[in-house]
């Protein structure tokens, strides 16, 4: 079933409670693979790219990944659907806008994705709830020895797997977590951890990457150079060291603001609340704002409500964005109606209390 | 029973229903008289004063003004038992904050005080629900009548009762009316009556008189001169022209708002109820600026909820206000206690939704 037929689901990776999802949303492994025999894409020619993808489909939709996966050809899709698949982190942005032959793979509970033609001529992501690199890494080492086993990936023994962007060249991975630090926000040292971050080549990207750094308190960070590194290295690092210190420290600046301002901070996540519960219209950026102050209410225990857990909130993240909610509403919707469906969603899936 | 023994109801005049209480919150008459034999306030000694004082609180406690009066001398009050007088609109600011020999008699019903030693000897006032002048003004020559037959009033044949300031001469009356004029606010043509107003010699004050014009769309309405005219020529003019078509612009300005701006008004309406029913902390404007937009929603049957009426709202812009909370919770709060107080007492009156 591709996932764009079921838009009330978030998909199992941000439906299903993960470790650590107080502080972590999502976890994602990365691989980057390039067929020998073919150029990069950036040389491609229109004829090259098409051969490309028609000999990917065939063999990934032939591969034995373990789980069923669905094709989408992507120059066929409606702008809509591309957009679905972007909002849930399925495929990038810019995959979805291309122009050229290109489509993905998706698993059918969506934690996997194998964009074909995207900057690489594959890109296979696996993606998980809350902590789970581990996890979401043995499963892309596995799909990535079952398609190994059908595609003929460039190669140096020098160098490790070719890529088109010399970031990525060695092992072609990107480790990747979603984390949620309200706290760290509100107590301004947000941007001693970016600065930390930096320093240990970290990228520190927004819930939609690149340019939204600060919506919703969400921050996707990921590591930045692939070469001279085993896999392994790369990911006990951010594993064991890097992200373990983030959750710690997002932890503490929330008991602190627990202790020391706590009546200001149930003060404003009920604010949320009940602009949330009650609103008529609601904008994106507002709502994603909201349920970020919602979700801390949540996972401090300060907000306890019939149904409303940290995974509602993750859903209604992915859900209450602009093509989700056109696809749940059955229509196309403009600015104006989007504000009311979004409103009117939100109030439904908090249990209207009014 | 004196006011300030019942602090979490507001007076008859504001928990029952008065006509065209949808936009009128209270109609007040207020006379100005002093008796004949003292010299005015201003020229008083702190002995006059004191004489003054003790002969009208004789006869007002004597006079049958049809119903009971309490006697409060505000020189032996509490500053917070005086603010709460002050916040039920029982005495004014300059009454509340004096410092010479003073009192206030307050009918049981919370419609009649008579102050002594204001500006003048004596300021007798009826409140009433919603738009009562003409009862009011009835109720308020009665009790006048029935305090002449004990008191002897400085009356000029040729100017009328002799008071303090020159634009109370004469008659010594005043009406007013505490109008809701929120639509009137949020579609700009608020400016426009206030000049109309103006033109008509008219004063418009806010909720806590002078310079509080805008807080909560609350707006007080009433004359500026009462010499050369009876007071039947006043009163008429006011209750019949003036006042009347206030109220007509405000509901015409509401019914466009419901007509052309449908969404946007439910959406404002329902973030304030939302607020209201979840915030934790609540300022006192905060609280009046809220309590105000969900009183329009009430109003225009927008908001339906349970035990929440016109007259509950009225009640709340009395009792969130600082005095109030304080003697509610039987203790000195400072600003930080109050804002929680405050946000929790009105929780509990919308019926705790969280």
């Amino acid at each position: 079933m591709p996932p764009t037929d079921a838009p009330d689901s978030a998909g199992r990776w941000l439906s299903e409670s993960g470790p650590q999802s107080d502080v972590v949303i999502s976890s994602r492994v990365r691989l980057a693979r390039n067929l020998s025999g073919y150029p990069f894409l950036t040389r491609a020619s229109a004829h090259q790219r098409r051969d490309l993808l028609n000999a990917c489909r065939a063999r990934i939709v032939d591969a034995d990944l373990g789980t069923p996966v669905s094709w989408i050809d992507l120059n066929e899709s409606s702008a809509l659907d591309r957009q679905v698949l972007v909002e849930r982190h399925l495929i990038s942005r810019q995959h979805g806008q291309g122009k050229n032959a290109r489509g993905v793979a998706v698993s059918s509970d969506q934690c996997i994705s194998i964009m074909v033609n995207e900057e690489d001529h594959l890109r296979l992501q696996v993606l998980r709830s809350g902590l789970q690199l581990q996890d979401a890494y043995g499963r892309a080492n596995a799909v990535d020895d079952a398609l190994e086993r059908k595609l003929d990936f460039a190669y140096s023994p020098r160098l490790g797997y070719l890529t088109a962007c010399p970031t990525n060249l060695g092992t072609g991975i990107r480790v990747s977590v979603m984390l949620h630090l309200p706290a760290l926000k509100m107590t301004g040292e947000i941007d001693r951890l970016r600065r930390a971050a930096k320093d240990m080549h970290l990228a520190v990207r927004g819930f939609h990457g690149e340019g939204t750094e600060a919506m919703g308190d969400l921050y996707q960070i990921s590591n930045q150079t692939t070469l001279g590194r085993s896999e392994e290295q790369i990911l006990a690092d951010f594993c064991e060291v890097v992200i373990p210190k983030m959750i710690e420290y997002e932890r503490k600046a929330r008991q602190a603001l627990h202790r020391d301002r706590g009546p200001v901070l149930d003060d404003r996540v009920w604010r949320a609340w009940g602009t949330l519960c009650h609103a008529r219209l609601l904008g994106s950026e507002e709502a994603l704002y909201l349920l970020s102050v919602v979700r801390l209410g949540v996972a401090l225990g300060r907000i306890k409500q019939e149904g409303v857990s940290i995974e509602t909130i993750n859903q209604m993240l992915i859900l209450t964005q602009p093509a989700h909610l056109q696809k749940m509403a059955g229509e196309p919707l403009d600015g104006a109606q989007r504000r009311k469906f979004r409103a009117d969603f939100v109030r439904s899936r908090l249990g209207d209390r009014s």
